[in-house]
């Protein structure tokens, strides 16, 4: 290279390098690991973007604490009188599934307070090795508005950032103080196959209670394991929600007593620490082609009287504070599913009604 | 090679074939395109798995051309009293959107009729290059019964077979001679963003009313073009559907003036051949991210004031048996989207009901 090209190369590499820096300089970037104690949705403090705490790692099995780094149900609030903000982040696990779009598994969904409304956000996005949404509110009144900002429901965050403009006004909010509504669960509590975190019927519940929900959805993995309760067992909970039927579908080792035993042991442990908390059982939602497929209407006709025998048997037992949300009550329809077994936005929506009708009054007491 | 060598790789190549013709023994397997001349959801004969005629390829823009390969809205009807039912097909385009699943985008949708109701029946999908499904449907009554397989909402099929075990009886039933409902529209009534074909609203109309309709909705093509009115013409429809307001935001070239010709001389265009068939025409359903993003409701809200006008100038004018559906009609929810700009499956059922309400008495007449 010439001297003459040598100094033109170095010229640009500068020019880039300042381009660069102004374009960086044109945004605020807010990261969330060096502001947030404990984001939206988190049983415990300080454990990054996971949902159970580092010690879990050695007392459940791993597939449940490798699914706990999924940031099903976390998210963060802020608030700021920006018009345009910008999210970027890093995920560590694939985009998609086959019935669950790239938006459900690994995107974001921004709500904006707008007096008594929550009002959803469109971001422009863009699925690189960082993710980027970018969002424009220029509709909404001059000044500082509250944001919900929802993580992915089958991804896990590596690091992610706000953005604002300089000059824009920026603050992370801590978590709300209500005791929150904690779900244990499986894929479907999880939040499959929501078509974005904010259809997930935890978090629609969320929205719809404006109450904190704690989500212990477990894909595959919502089997009332003692390891997980006692864990849930350290969350001052308004209500705790068991919703595991759908994986305890019942085999050889997964008796009728087994079942039952299981029901029963994680209410006492609960009860036990918890003497006044209401404890919410619910019943398997049913398989849309239970109808055309005798096996798998046999799975959660089955599930479900043993769930009924179990709860009877508690409250004549005595235990109070006892409610159950049936099948019939969380009322799915026959095209609610994407695959037979994981509700849609659709049989998301009719999910989260059911929780609302019987959870409102219990959070409020 | 030894000749020993040479006759164990003989010997085995037989093995080989015996085998795998066994295995295709097990099913009989009956190829759509050798039996089926026309598809339900389809406007012409003998024209594969495309939704326009060959002649149309010299007549719309290529964009229109590719996407009428799409498979959106078509399907087959037959009838069986197998009780194991394979699918499998191969697919030209891409398996999945970032916000539509490959189960919406290239997937397939089986239902059974029960009595009155259209059960759904959940596949066990593989997508590699061939696409299979396979559907158990053990607890209907012994006999023959009628399927509904629908086909992918946004890929285009290169062959698709159907497989029953040998012994079952099998038949495809041609298409349903009523006349059909005709849907001229964007990537909403394509399909988009539905996570399973079922879901497109189009086809959750079709089940609700147990009337064939057409799919003509070209994503992001839908323009109201003289070319593809000519074709739709064609049809002899008992309702024609234009609902294509949300591919065509004003722009330099789409001001008020070219909106409203192409509405009023579509409508001439279908009432000069038809003059007794209801016209539907349909206003913009809207974004869900209209009250924050100004740009974006101006859209919606200028488009539908124009389509009221040119409505009302139409009824002036004296053309009869003209109805229009409205976005407040519509009533999308907030969360009824994916992205602010396409249905989920919640969009779609809440579109679905709309349209079944006002098309009911329509198509009864």
């Amino acid at each position: 290279m010439t001297d003459k090209g040598k100094i033109l190369c170095v010229l640009f590499l500068v020019i880039a390098t300042l381009a660069s820096a102004q374009k960086q300089d044109n945004s605020l970037w807010h990261t969330v690991s060096d502001s947030v104690q404990r984001l939206e949705g988190q049983g415990w403090e300080n454990i990054g973007f996971n949902r159970l705490p580092d010690k879990a790692e050695n007392s459940v099995r791993d597939a449940v604490w490798n699914l706990s780094s999924n940031s099903a149900g976390l998210g963060v609030r802020f608030e700021t009188d920006a018009d345009t903000i910008i999210v970027q982040y890093e995920v560590g696990g694939g985009l998609a599934m086959e019935h669950m779009p790239a938006t459900g598994v690994s995107g974001v969904d921004l709500y904006v307070k707008n007096g008594k409304d929550w009002l959803w956000a469109r971001g422009e996005r863009v699925f690189n090795d960082t993710i980027r949404y970018t969002f424009e509110l220029n509709a909404l009144s001059k000044g500082i508005h509250e944001h919900q900002l929802l993580f992915p429901l089958y991804n896990n965050i590596k690091t992610l950032q706000v953005g604002v403009k300089g000059g824009s006004s920026f603050r992370f909010l801590p978590p709300r103080p209500e005791k929150p509504v904690v779900v244990y669960g499986t894929s479907i509590a999880q939040g499959a196959c929501a078509s974005r975190p904010g259809m997930a019927w935890t978090n629609i519940l969320s929205r719809k209670l404006d109450y904190p929900v704690v989500n212990l959805g477990f894909s595959g993995n919502g089997r009332l394991e003692p390891e997980v309760i006692d864990l849930i067992n350290e969350i001052d909970a308004s209500v705790f929600v068991l919703d595991c039927l759908p994986n305890l579908s019942p085999n050889e080792k997964r008796t009728k007593e087994e079942i039952q035993k299981r029901i029963r042991e994680s209410v006492l442990s609960l009860r036990k620490k918890h003497p006044q908390t209401p404890i919410l059982l619910v019943q398997h939602a049913g398989y849309s082609d239970g109808p055309v497929d005798t096996s798998r209407k046999k799975v959660y006709e089955t599930l479900n009287s043993w769930m009924t025998e179990s709860f009877d048997a508690l409250k004549r037992d005595g235990f109070e504070k006892m409610y159950l949300l049936t099948k019939a009550e969380i009322g799915l329809s026959n095209d609610a599913f994407v695959d037979g077994t994981h509700p849609t936005d659709l049989g998301m929506a009719q999910y989260a009604a059911a929780y609302e009708k019987i959870l409102e009054p219990l959070v409020r007491q």
